[in-house]
């Protein structure tokens, strides 16, 4: 029962959070959202910054899981995983009406400037997400796929920003029209091949 | 007397906007460090939304104003002119201490699937960079500097995102990393020259 108010706090202050930002969410609006009583807060939390962190501990294990499923899948090519992985959030944004976006992107966009805590936290998951990147990459690169000179890492940190680029452009088009173009460029001039 | 008492408003709200948002940003807060009396805001602006649409104009102004000045440079090539400007902008940000980042993508990012005004304001102001951005990539491509079939177009909006998407990185790094990898794949791997 008190894991079970810790998560459902952790999800309904995740969603108004990745809807509104972290500083224009207030504690007492989740609260009230996930119908849990006012003293409860603290005894999961020491602060609302505190909370701010676990949300994105939740926030990256949702886009490893993700990521582990797509970007490792044995049964296709590695970039076919990279085209897939692609694919998967455009539709998941589609059928978010182009809403939200990459929770980590915001929080980083929102916070990486403003609190070390958050800085390293956020650091911490695009880091895991570069990694997961460059092992599909390198998995391509060894299989002849894309170019032996590309620096694998580099390539990965790319990718990443650039996604998280179209994504703000995404939410101004409300379309898919940025994901689309980021996905033609990153394949067809840095992996210079279509899966 | 009274268009000074505007400019002042706009350049402090601008300044604590840009550094933490446009919804944790209070009027009040704006007014005390502009040293307005409180009354005086209404004078000039309808509602904070109207004020947060003329913050816009002035960052959009401000851009075009060196993008004019930088990527409309006859004296040097295209393409060096769109390196002076992605190295112009890395200064200012060292500067900066690697705070704050772009005012157009911070607010893309917070307002543009929250509030129509908004996205359409910021929108006109990334369709004034990516033209800003195509005409010099079209004069590059004129001289015979970058691919022909490269979609002159596509190409503003793709630099523009994932030049945003490398600010976020920036912010929780807290290097030029992130740019100068940015502006390593555009000129590597997109322009496929180096000016």
């Amino acid at each position: 029962m008190q894991a079970n108010t810790r998560d459902r706090i952790i999800e309904t202050g995740a969603e108004i959070i990745h809807r509104k930002g972290f500083n224009h969410t207030g504690i007492q609006e989740i609260l009230n959202a996930a119908s849990v009583p006012k003293g409860s807060f603290y005894n999961y939390f020491k602060s609302k910054d505190d909370f701010g962190l676990q949300i994105i501990d939740y926030f990256s294990a949702h886009f490893m899981r993700i990521a582990k499923e797509t970007l490792e899948d044995g049964r296709i090519s590695p970039l076919s995983r990279i085209y897939a992985f692609l694919t998967a959030f455009m539709e998941y944004f589609e059928a978010q009406n182009y809403a939200g976006g990459c929770p980590i992107g915001n929080l980083a966009q929102e916070m990486g400037d403003l609190n070390p805590a958050f800085r390293k936290k956020l650091s911490e998951a695009i880091d895991m997400m570069v990694v997961a990147y460059s092992q599909v990459l390198a998995a391509a690169q060894n299989d002849g796929k894309i170019l032996k000179n590309l620096d694998i890492r580099e390539t990965a940190s790319f990718i990443i920003a650039s996604w998280h680029g179209a994504i703000i452009q995404m939410k101004l088009t409300q379309s898919l029209a940025p994901l689309k173009n980021h996905r033609k460029f990153i394949f067809d001039y840095i992996l210079k091949k279509r899966p």
